[in-house]
């Protein structure tokens, strides 16, 4: 049998109750009953549950890493360089302080939890990074519950709960697009977006609507899971109208890259009759054929700034949100104006 | 401050000695004489150093993670989804155990070493992965000496120095893409390989040469850092010789992408005048036109093969090195027999 450790989760299990009231109980916290946690407590003693790591076993430790959990589906992964640009950046920071990341898998939003819970109960990590937030994420309320574990949020500031974020001006970027088309003579612009329930999404449609509204401007919005197949479907999908958009914002690359195949396919040429532009620039961008103007960002620059920030936190800085450099327009040759 | 631990580096600059020497020593192993073992003991204990984690702090401890040094160029990274692929299968399979990943950047060979021997040293980490093994690799070395720490090693067996390896066999893939161009009637092959300091290239070169004598066909053959810029200098060099090849090999999916388009550009029909074949499948080769013929294998399965030996290792098993399933060559527009 491998060398174990009794988690919070195992703990919760044998005393029926959730990992919350586990940890709670555990942590001396409010928020379960004195009988619940009297229950927890004993069951914890007898299954031989013990705070683990230096955080506990050393005055004032630290067991110098960052943790982050992640959640990805494998497919989509292998086609995005986001989450490996983002871990080369923190990484590489880290190192100056001697810190290591610590990476776990969680294959639902429940075992994510658990893996939290079990990070604030047991000091297993001395801060932790949250992406892809979602509108009433549990996860913003644990972490306002648990103030002694420094947390950082890539979301907008606006649905972190008051936790501190490290947030894209979603505003400023809807207001480049659009104008972008807009100054192409585009009169009827679509966006093919990611996962409805993600907060990015959420702000970014409300910024879109805004933008188009203000310059009275058609706008139709899609949301997919980003894979490369929802791209070519909905892509299909807006060109078979009878007045079709003229310009398409696509949320990632591959998207994009799938929509030039798509448009090739059913007869438009891009860009004359159709521009494509991708949030995202990458080496596919670059590569296509035609190439595609895309929204470019610093990925690497962002999770070096995500661990001098974290890093802020855990030597008790008061490190406050902010917002990150706007991203740049890359003109390529999947956009221009209207031809014929 | 930050909240600090004092490191084997810091050891070794306030006494003046090695990182080795500090790691033989705190660890009382033979390699230091007793002169430097007194030295090094009295400055770690004025410096407050202590090992960290729970390795110490609870008996049969185990700190439930797997340690790995990433080293890579951020830039190659940004298009090259092997690493996150291979976290992927790591972290999906090592959450079954409540097993972590502990990632840790270092910028070059003596930063990496510095890493290694901190986890021997604390027992920081419960079992490392290591990736890119060169020849004479002081890495290989190192783990000899500390059959204590499992360590699995992404390598040719012939290359470990007795330590456990997960292989590929490099042997059967040479014969596989030398017989797929000797049956489409090519006689003049090249390939573009990594950089010959990688163990692995150097086992596929001995493999190509073997393969391509025994057919008696011409073979020639450029190292590189697998940049696209690379796949692109080095196709020029070879389309320009009198006699060119008829076939071109990459050993990473970016170089055979710009491949295509430096043959387009000098006026080259592919596959018609060039065959091009990728090692290493990727969205890139499917969505290319034309979409290029490549090696594929699923390192995702690879990552938590990885997972499996190392926690086999941890739990106290005898495991043997193996040689991981044959890839597959898969076919697409980018080869074929010469025409004309």
């Amino acid at each position: 049998m491998l060398k174990s450790k009794v988690t919070i989760s195992d703990v919760a299990k044998a005393a029926g109750v959730s990992s919350s009231a586990v940890s709670y109980a555990l942590n001396d916290k409010p928020g379960v009953s004195a009988a619940t946690r009297d229950k927890v407590l004993k069951v914890a003693d007898k299954m031989g549950w013990r705070p683990n790591m230096a955080a506990k076993s050393l005055s004032n430790a630290s067991v110098q890493s960052i943790g982050m959990v992640l959640t990805y589906d494998t497919q989509v992964l292998s086609v995005e360089a986001y989450t490996m640009e983002l871990i080369a950046g923190l990484t590489s920071e880290l190192e100056k302080e001697g810190y290591s990341l610590t990476i776990r898998y969680a294959s639902n939003q429940q075992a994510e939890m658990d893996v939290l819970r079990d990070w604030i109960a047991t000091g297993g990590v001395d801060g932790v990074l949250l992406m892809n937030i979602e509108l009433g994420d549990p996860r913003v309320e644990l972490f306002s519950e648990h103030p002694e574990m420094p947390v950082l949020l890539l979301c907008d500031s606006s649905v972190a709960g008051g936790l501190t974020a490290l947030s894209d001006d979603e505003q400023s970027t809807a207001h480049l697009l659009v104008d972008y088309c807009h100054e192409l003579g585009h009169q009827r612009i679509a966006r093919i977006a990611g996962p409805e329930e993600l907060s990015h999404t959420f702000i970014r449609d409300n910024a879109f609507m805004e933008e188009t509204a203000e310059l009275d401007l058609q706008y139709s919005c899609f949301h997919t899971d980003y894979s490369p197949e929802s791209g070519r479907k909905c892509t299909e999908r807006l060109l078979s109208l009878s007045k079709p958009p003229t310009a398409i914002i696509y949320d990632n690359d591959v998207m994009a890259v799938s929509a030039v195949r798509t448009a090739k396919k059913l007869g438009i040429s891009v860009p004359d009759q159709l521009s494509i532009i991708a949030w995202d620039d990458s080496f596919l961008c670059q590569v296509n054929m035609p190439s595609i103007t895309a929204l470019s960002r610093d990925v690497v620059a962002r999770g070096r700034a995500c661990a001098r920030m974290l890093l802020g936190m855990i030597d008790g800085q008061d490190v406050k949100s902010t917002t990150d450099v706007p991203s740049e327009l890359v003109f390529r040759d999947s956009s221009g104006p209207l031809v014929g």
